[in-house]
């Protein structure tokens, strides 16, 4: 496999994308984005936000994808379009209509993203207005894939995007947005991923469920599950081949992986990319479950931001955690360096280096065969500036 | 009744306390606190936390109340003895014997807290001759419950006590400590409160699980459950009344509600004092379950923090909660201004005026009868800076 990080989402065959500054946004910024699947297929598979207020696209797009085929996926930022009630569920009816007729399909071919601030309704006039200009500037290739990652960013500091080219002559290529507000679950924040591998629904289906799990599910920035997170992938089918499902869900997890690896890197005020690793557990679950409940504690994540290897913090917060364990085997070693055997500190825990970008936990329950890891970050003054300077 | 802030833990009558600078902190400040009970009674209670990382201090304590008796606590800030392992449960034991010697009781009549850094060993021969100088100490009256309060601080900024003489003749009164890991949960921190009520061991159990109940695990300042949380109910009985269980558990209650009210305004870096109330669900626990989302949620944090009435990202916190509703129901008002009604945004939500100290956030699910509040803090640049200029 070769990666191609300049590509994205109109990377593969049978994909026109496009992004423009369509006026929802004050500031004038890139606020809409189109992705189109030519065909010959129009295979979909997606995933949404597991929260139970569900902003008024997610419901769409859940409704339109029960066919398990998409033509086109429309998204904005500038505005979440949750908490919007009726009305805010017929302007997104309205967005899928004026796509669809720009386009030639029917409304049930489109779905719907959007994103920002929760419980405002849409400047309608500039989506509509906006739509028939995004439709005109579709494309394929690098620029537009560029375009499409650019009008769906918010907190965001720069557009995230990648594309792996299989040497059997297929490509799998996406886009993601996603800052704050940022703990996917079953989703992501909005993503989209294209294929022009020629697998059925049921293969795609598969696939997406079994990369997100691994990838997107294991991010957590700030513990909060938002209202919009949608991963869609649609498949063209355009190279006319035909990838073994095992191959087509490792292509796809690694550019899920690769996605999810920049949203790390570009979390609000992140100055330290954190990995929680949990094994000895007694399910992968609850590895995963105590990886996070570390991954969300405030006091282990201002620890991680002053570089300071605070090893009871870790204890503490895994104690916190619902799982079965016996204290007194706990295990907690910090880049490479054991800080915690048996339950009892051992040697100096500032021997524990936390001065660089990555910091690696690792903690050993000794309670069984379960493993996982939550990949996060620290808890700085620049995450409390970005979110309580302005409503975000 | 009559409540005289300036009292504490030696108010009631048949009760001695004491608080010195032993050189457990190498700063030097207080961090030595001795309580006796002089009886006629020698009841006790004790309500610990949940966290499955106890410190041996805990485990010592929880040990000892078997019995339902006690005729002292010893407590210690500037460390937690906590991930000590064997050698730091006989650094409690020998506490305890040592406590025990001086006063001329036994070891099982002595209850052991600490405070500070997990995963260090105390100093022990600052420890054991400190415990000399306590009791040489003790005294009733305000001055020394003053200096016991002042014993168990750590990034607390000032003690926090407070008393409560009952017409009929009996006080209650105690200390808490507490700034940061702070979720209580069936405990606090470090907390000891008095009583020369003449009530026997199975009211004084029930009065002091009702009261913490409302009270104490009510408090949410950073979700971090602490390895140390400790809350003794010492009886002398040297009042020679005996309430009713009912007016004994609300006085104890209006204690623990002040004391609680305290370490809430003394919050590492609080800038706002917030009430997150629920009304409207299935159950009072599904209630306090979606409050302490809300308030362990850090966008809701720097929102508070910010005095930003941004109500969506309120809605996402109560959506991402344990607890089954309809969104199209939720009801979401901030100081008396409805911000959602009905799963809508309503009006203008800057007319929302969070720029006071106090935010009352009234979340109404319409699922059932269930309420429940947490209170909180908000998250400011000062928690982040308390949290990682230093190991606490």
């Amino acid at each position: 496999m070769s990666t191609d990080r300049k590509q994205g989402v109109a990377a593969a065959g049978g994909f026109r994308a496009a992004g423009i500054a369509a006026g929802i946004k004050p500031n004038g910024k890139p606020d809409l984005t189109l992705v189109v699947n030519d065909g010959p297929a129009a295979v979909a598979a997606g995933v949404f936000t597991r929260n139970k207020v569900k902003a008024a696209p997610v419901l769409w797009s859940q409704q339109v994808l029960t066919t398990g085929s998409l033509r086109a996926v429309v998204l904005n930022s500038g505005g979440a379009n949750a908490c919007t009630g009726p009305g805010g569920f017929q302007d997104t009816h309205a967005t899928a209509e004026k796509v669809a007729d720009v386009l030639g399909v029917g409304a049930i071919d489109v779905a719907v993203c959007s994103t920002g601030l929760i419980g405002e309704r849409l400047p309608m006039e500039a989506v509509l207005t906006g739509v028939e200009t995004v439709a005109k500037a579709l494309a394929h290739g690098v620029d537009a894939s560029l375009d499409a990652a650019t009008g769906v960013l918010t907190t965001d500091s720069h557009p995230k995007q990648t594309a792996l080219t299989h040497a059997g002559g297929w490509t799998v290529g996406g886009f993601a947005k996603g800052a704050g507000m940022c703990a996917p679950n079953m989703a992501t924040m909005l993503s989209v991923v294209t294929t022009d591998a020629a697998v059925d629904q049921a293969t795609a289906d598969a696939a997406l469920r079994a990369a997100v799990e691994g990838t997107f599910n294991r991010l957590d920035v700030d513990g909060g599950t938002s209202t919009n997170d949608t991963l869609l992938l649609l498949v063209s089918g355009a190279s006319g081949v035909t990838p073994g499902a095992e191959e087509f869900t490792a292509a796809l997890t690694e550019v899920c992986a690769d996605l999810v690896a920049q949203l790390q890197a570009d979390a609000e005020g992140v100055t330290k990319h954190v990995a929680v690793k949990v094994t000895g557990a007694a399910t992968d679950a609850e590895a995963v479950a105590v990886a996070r409940t570390v991954a969300q504690d405030n006091l282990c994540k201002t620890a991680f931001f002053a570089g300071d290897p605070n090893w009871g913090r870790i204890a503490m917060a895994v104690g916190n955690a619902p799982t079965e364990f016996d204290p007194a085997d706990l295990d907690i070693t910090i880049n490479g360096v054991p800080v915690c055997r048996a339950g009892t500190g051992v040697g100096d825990r500032l021997a524990a280096d936390m001065s660089g970008l990555d910091i690696l936990v690792e903690v050993d329950l000794h309670a069984g065969p379960g493993t996982g890891t939550i990949l996060t970050t620290d808890l700085s003054h620049a995450y409390v500036e970005e979110n309580s300077a302005y409503s975000s």
